[in-house]
């Protein structure tokens, strides 16, 4: 619903293309005949009938998602592994493609009126003036313009192309959000030095790999002259960025039915996640760079006309692909290919990227933390419709907010998730921690299948691909070289530090897992102007299409092949005695360096407590001076947790549990989690005396087995105060009839 | 998610206005300069600013909801009861309106270039040529500019507006579907004649008698001087028609709240919806006329140029409000103000009617029946995400379906939800059934208040406003009479033949609940290019402020006042002993008259069996030569159920039971449905007999709390055959540690 809007306003606007924001109004002489009236009506025929092909065309996309689902379904019942639900969206896909593209052909009824007027520039809004009516046009992108036959098959195929900036305004937010929602918090926290590591050094070196293997491809394409059109060094480096960015979706998912280990598993996504927002700060860093390079040597360079070198390009180039398109590639600093990239350049490029990167980071938390403060002081969580709302629109607002400060929303949306999840969640009630799961879940399932099956379809209904072999293998090349880059130099390096090293077979792992997805796929989609992007786009598609059906479907061997051991349960390695679980605790603070171990006190002594109703109560952490402000911030169930203040890390790790089992479809409605968790492991240490026995912990399981039947039964009770706080529940109330509830109103 | 994707392809090209859908190329002498590459960086610049700018418009209606969820709450916690939710969003909107009116002054660095050519059409398409370069441009819609500072303000307020199709495309469907969804059926059924008598015949009585009131009020202005443009009886008709349709939300929520006799409940809230319906297939009728009765005068008509009257018409208006726009009215066979409205046009118009309201019924309700199909024939169930997204699709492709079929999409959706509700519900795991539920409530929620604050905008940020005392104070006497003229002589005939007569408070209350709301606001908004429209619109706003401000807060002390009973519990009048139960289930049937008699037998019998696992076995019920088909088509489940074959409606009762629970929030999660409840039910018929005791009641009670805690731990059971159909729970598995369920694996 909200990405919806998202489009209405936000996205519309934000054009791929140049454009310039004020009117300009055309004057036209419009011939003010009397067939206005016929001609009105036979027009609003033809808007009818427009409208219905249009609807026509979105039938065919929910068509395709729904047969994916049902395959999906046979494949999982049938227990197929070869395949992930995303390899499968591309091949329906691809078929339709293939369908629209040779199967199809829809006369259509068009005839050119060409008109001539002087316009110097492309604005984004148009006022045309039609016999004294006006009428709005909204710029909608550059356009390549075949001729003849070659103008219908567009039309049929431009009808189910979307704007590229769909994708990073609806598509991409929910799946980034899910992805930081989902995050299992504790093993991340346990491996974050490494995560980052891979994340942010390892996108930059493989970036970088990538670039420049790339434009030793490319000069050599230029000297044999296998290149139809230009290709600088930014090209190759921006190349670079978007293909460093793996994909969390489907290794990920074969791991968690495999129950793969789990270090391996956070190592991986938390990698991959983070990947995402690394690659494309940095790919509209390098863009940002780009433009400068252009505005500072547009101004130096000869007029285009006069330069030789950019005359024989672009002819050549227009020859070759019969469009008109294409102008960026005119105001690169023809002559050299190796543009203006020095060490000024890098220094600021590096500036801007943690400007961006770390704005994003911020604004992220900030909704995060309000949200949280929002659901702490209000007793909200009495009206879970209201909470979930809440909940969807600030994680919303988060995104708009960074898009309308100049960062990046897709970031701001990634922090903001593991933000929600890791304080708000525990705020929320029961009932909304699972709506807000399911919602986001969903969401996450439809823009992801979406965007996979949209990526088959677009290999055949793409008008302007440029195949070029050499490319292609070079890119394969390179983006296999990147990954080991990456991967083998960082972990020996990180294995200098690690207690618990990374293993060859891990690494290998990790090398075979660097799948390419959707993030990919929606950085290289987002300009296809000039010869060089369309080139990397057509490479990008195959790129994605081999990593996710060959090494995706080669994940299962692969596994089996390196010995990684497989069902491993994430919970057994903590839960399976309080003595291990304890340890295990310590071990996960002790282990990370001390810039991590900081943080996890700070978080658990002021955070954790500000920001939700669990943790110890500030006024035991806080100094003495700020008691009255410490009392006036801790919520009346920290204090019973006071007794626990010798059990850290609890509420992490409790939490962490909880939201592991998000990934297990059938198991999400009914986990106990949140103040619920807590505050039954409270009373279970009073129960049973805090003794991390066997018997101790049947009596939790019994317990825990009890609040279902609570939880369960508690909401047809009588409950005359909605604004009680929740409590710790030790007994089960009496049942009553479901009939006297007086709480029966809709929201 | 899914709407979002309606607004990419679905909305964006239904252009309320005319349009050519043909590509129309602008060959323009471009200017070959060289400050092209400054020209293109400072373009993007600008571009970045203007896509800022949206996201910060958006943030507004972010702010604006959050805002007010917060405030509901407020008044939830504090228990006020004199505004709704709606009521609230719409003073937050009124607010934000007067702000962006009157206090933000945005400068604008508009420089308006006049160049001029020759277009003698509109089309959706534009391509512009600029040095070369082409610039796609998407027709947005006719605006009216002022001239000066005006248009300055133009472009802030501008901002804040949507397409009105967006109503249509992505706001108006969930909501809709929802009510359809969330329809209490066995009140709905009971009195089904009277609510279609009300829907139907009320909802075309209001339309004529507003129109007829409102054309002589417009004479009379016409007399009078006061009328500043053109308005003719179809145009009153189509205000009759907009503003009969009632809004479903705000009054049933206090209905709801207060628990309000259920049958005044049923009339109410079917007539409301069903209503809805009427109202959009009626005024898209009357469009439909309109423009046929154009076009057919219009080629009878003189050049409209050598026309007095509409020349003076014209620039009367033009000169009143300094706009250009407005290009229908001179469409109306000017000269005589009667409109060409005749017998046959009538037929003809009741031809279509109906052609479209059973078009798009049938759609509706075919779309329902394939997703019950799907559901029942795929054991889709052991995967709540895979279930949730296929319903959500199915749903939304019905849309999409009626729109590509030149139905009415809300009207399919609405038959559509109800079909959803009846049949594909029961197939659902209890765990999809709370996830749709909760989606489509929480799609509902936002889309609502969205609209509602919007409205309160919209008093402000609207353009070109008519606000005619004259012609409001008519209005409002119309909406009156013409509510009157529906409730008290339908009321009247139908008390004829009923046997639980409506009584004359009931008719009164009735009478006050007719509030307008949504649909009405999207209905007035979507063709505000004519001074008729205008006006319409301007009142069609007040009038929804009023109903839902006045007879909105009245409504409790309305009720006091009419000494209607509260405090009834739906679930009582039937459930609190079998007998009762099993009288009145009768009564529902016997209530009826004899063609829904044929249709519950019908229903009962082969299509609840045929589309559900519930009812008897078709092997039973059909004849002896369809028997392999009947044993094929029949679920296993159903035939436990045989035993209760003696027991009719029970799937009814208590499938209505559980949909009734959805306006609760807080029991929303755990009620016991679908096959669960059946299979309850069965377990309860063999151990207590089948007696109508209190003694069985409490066992059953007994059994559904035990059915909760097994449904708890079921979760966490391991389960080594996901495949296996659910059976008749009778006993508690024994309970096991969570962590070695197998199932763990990501959708």
């Amino acid at each position: 619903m909200g990405f919806t809007l998202g489009r209405c306003l936000g996205a519309e606007p934000s054009k791929a293309l140049p454009l310039f924001p004020f009117l300009l109004t055309f004057l036209l002489v419009g011939i003010q005949g009397d067939s206005n009236a016929m001609d009105n009506v036979a027009t609003e025929r033809m808007a009818e009938e427009s409208h219905r092909q249009d609807s026509a065309n979105l039938l065919i996309f929910i068509m395709l998602l729904t047969l994916t689902i049902l395959t999906i379904w046979l494949f999982k019942h049938r227990r197929f592994r070869f395949l992930h639900e995303t390899g499968l969206a591309m091949i329906y896909g691809l078929l339709v493609g293939v369908i629209l593209r040779f199967g199809v052909h829809v006369p259509q009824s068009m005839s050119d009126v060409i008109p001539s007027c002087a316009v110097n520039a492309s604005p984004a809004t148009l006022l045309v003036n039609v016999s004294g009516r006006f009428y709005e046009y909204t710029l909608k992108g550059e356009v390549s313009r075949g001729k003849g036959h070659q103008v219908q098959d567009d039309e049929m195929l431009r009808k189910v192309t979307f704007d590229p900036e769909v994708f990073f305004n609806i598509l991409l937010p929910p799946i980034i959000f899910h992805a930081g929602y989902s995050l299992k918090r504790r093993h991340f926290f346990r491996n974050i030095g490494s995560i980052l590591a891979y994340a942010f050094m390892g996108t930059v070196i493989s970036c970088f790999v990538i670039g420049l293997i790339m434009y030793g491809f490319v000069s050599f394409m230029k000297v044999v002259g296998q290149l139809g059109g230009d290709f600088y060094f930014t090209d190759c480096l921006f190349f670079g960025a978007i293909v460093s960015a793996t994909d969390p979706v489907t290794v990920l998912a074969i791991f968690n039915e495999l129950k793969v280990d789990v270090d391996l598993y956070a190592l991986l996504f938390g990698e991959s996640v983070l990947n995402d927002a690394v690659a494309i700060v940095l790919s509209s860093v390098l863009l940002r760079l780009e433009k400068q390079g252009r505005q500072g040597s547009g101004a130096l360079l000869p007029p285009r006309g006069n330069d030789p070198v950019w005359q024989e390009g672009a002819e050549e180039w227009l020859g070759e692909n019969q469009t008109l398109a294409g102008s960026i590639v005119a105001y690169q600093p023809a002559g050299d290919n190796s543009h203006s990239f020095e060490a000024m350049a890098l220094l600021k490029s590096f500036g801007i990227f943690l400007g961006v990167f770390s704005g994003s980071f911020a604004l992220g938390v900030a909704t995060g933390v309000m949200t949280a403060l929002v659901t702490k002081f209000t007793k909200l969580r009495d009206f879970p419709l209201l909470e979930t709302a809440l909940f969807f629109l600030m994680s919303w607002s988060t995104f708009l907010l960074a898009e309308a400060c100049g960062f990046t929303g897709v970031v701001a949306v990634l922090f903001c998730g593991i933000t929600q999840a890791h304080y708000t969640f525990n705020n929320l009630s029961p009932d909304s921690q699972d709506r807000t799961k399911q919602l986001f879940e969903l969401l996450n399932f439809l823009a992801e299948n979406f965007i996979f099956s949209y990526m088959g379809l677009t290999l055949f209904s793409f008008q302007s691909h440029v195949f070029n072999p050499m490319f292609i293998i070079g890119a394969f090349m390179a983006v296999f070289l990147g990954r080991a880059a990456n991967i083998y130099p960082l972990s020996f390096l990180l294995n200098l530090g690690r207690k618990n090293k990374i293993r060859s077979n891990f690494q290998h792992v990790m090398m075979f897992a660097g799948l390419r997805g959707a993030m990919t796929f929606a950085l290289s989609i987002r300009d296809t102007a000039t010869y060089a992007r369309q080139m990397m786009f057509s490479t990008t598609l195959l790129i994605v299409f081999f990593t996710v059906w060959i090494c995706g479907g080669g994940t299962t061997p692969m596994l089996s092949f390196m010995s990684i051991p497989v069902g491993v349960d994430s919970d057994q390695d903590t839960s399976s005695s309080a003595v291990l679980d304890g340890s295990q605790r310590r071990n996960t603070k002790h282990e990370s360096a001390w810039p991590f171990r900081i943080w996890y006190n700070f978080d658990h002594n002021y955070l954790k407590p500000l920001l939700t109703h669990s943790g110890p109560p500030l006024t035991a952490t806080m100094p003495a001076c700020c008691g009255p402000l410490a009392r006036c911030l801790t919520s009346p169930q920290a204090y019973e947790n006071e007794g626990q203040l010798h059990d850290e890390d609890s509420d992490f790790i409790l939490n962490d549990a909880s939201v592991s089992s998000m990934y297990a479809d059938v198991t999400v409605s009914t986990d106990a989690s949140g103040s619920h968790t807590i505050n039954r492991k409270h009373s279970f240490n009073y129960s049973a005396g805090g003794g991390p026995s066997d018997e101790g912990l049947d009596h939790e399981l019994a317990l825990a087995e009890h609040e279902v039947a609570i939880r369960g039964t508690r909401l047809v009770l009588p409950m005359d105060d909605p604004v009680e706080p929740p409590t710790t529940v030790t007994l089960p109330p009496p049942p009553s009839p479901p009939r006297s509830d007086p709480r029966r109103h809709r929201l």
